[in-house]
């Protein structure tokens, strides 16, 4: 199973792909899609939407793994990431994808087996599990990496069918 | 000049198109794009997107007025709302079209001569404006219409490429 992993934004969206078999991971692609702050917010949105459908065209997935989004400090630069998630929703959506949300706990429970695990932590585990010799670069590419092995690890430990709690409702 | 005026969401999008001449308005069009909250949220989206295209190749607006979002007290639904309003603002910009954004404070002076107006007092002056017998219905494309009308008082009071302020950053 293919699975691409997202971590959404607006000025970076990361992406990650990965092949899972059974309990082996297998990279494909990672990357950023990245908009200059100098083009209109739409035009941003535009660039996301065109790059996503790229992204998904090259690769062909089985399935997309996206970070759901809480808010509690910045909220006008929320506004935005949801406004970019929005449309990588759309792009994966009018791709008949289905679309499964992890929130960043989940993710460190998955990867690292605890909720609090560190960032680095995260990082270094995506790493090994994906038999990297160094951390995939940038953040974001590491984050959607660690989004798509999140997604096969829960669907590997809840069984075929037992996940429907985590599909994009 | 024909104006869309657009109040974003996810469960219910207004939209509002009236033709400017000088200071007389002509109401166009008017109503809501709905979707269900049994469909998936993806799904959801798509639909805003469809319709909302339809809606511009039905009305045919020379520009497009949507509302700034803020929020400070149930994010959840705001980061949904954002979602909403990111695929408005792609399928706007993919059909070329020009968009300003005001927030609701620039609603009310333009609408009613100042900021703390009730907001029955705008709706109540959106129908006066457009000469209907009664306040469109529903509220959601009542705002949108208010939105429309709004981007044709500020063009006017500010003279041609004045507003540059209000285009979407």
């Amino acid at each position: 199973m293919t699975i691409l992993g997202i971590d959404p934004g607006y000025a970076i969206v990361g992406y990650g792909v990965i092949c899972a078999e059974g309990n082996r991971f297998r990279p494909v692609g990672y990357g950023i899609i990245s908009t200059d702050a100098g083009e209109a917010f739409p035009d941003r949105l535009a660039h996301i939407y065109e790059d996503m459908k790229t992204v998904i065209g090259k690769y062909r997935p089985d399935v997309v793994s996206v970070e759901e989004l809480f808010f509690n400090t910045n909220i006008t630069t929320g506004i935005a990431v949801s406004e970019g998630r929005g449309v990588i929703l759309l792009a994966c959506r009018k791709a008949g994808l289905p679309i499964y949300e992890y929130t960043p706990l989940q993710v460190k429970q998955a990867i690292c087996g605890y909720g609090r695990a560190e960032k680095s932590q995260v990082m270094e585990m995506t790493r090994r599990l994906l038999a990297f010799d160094r951390i995939p670069r940038p953040d974001d590419a590491a984050d959607a990496l660690a989004l798509a092995i999140c997604h096969a690890n829960m669907k590997r430990s809840a069984g075929p069918g037992c996940i429907r709690d985590n599909l994009c409702k």
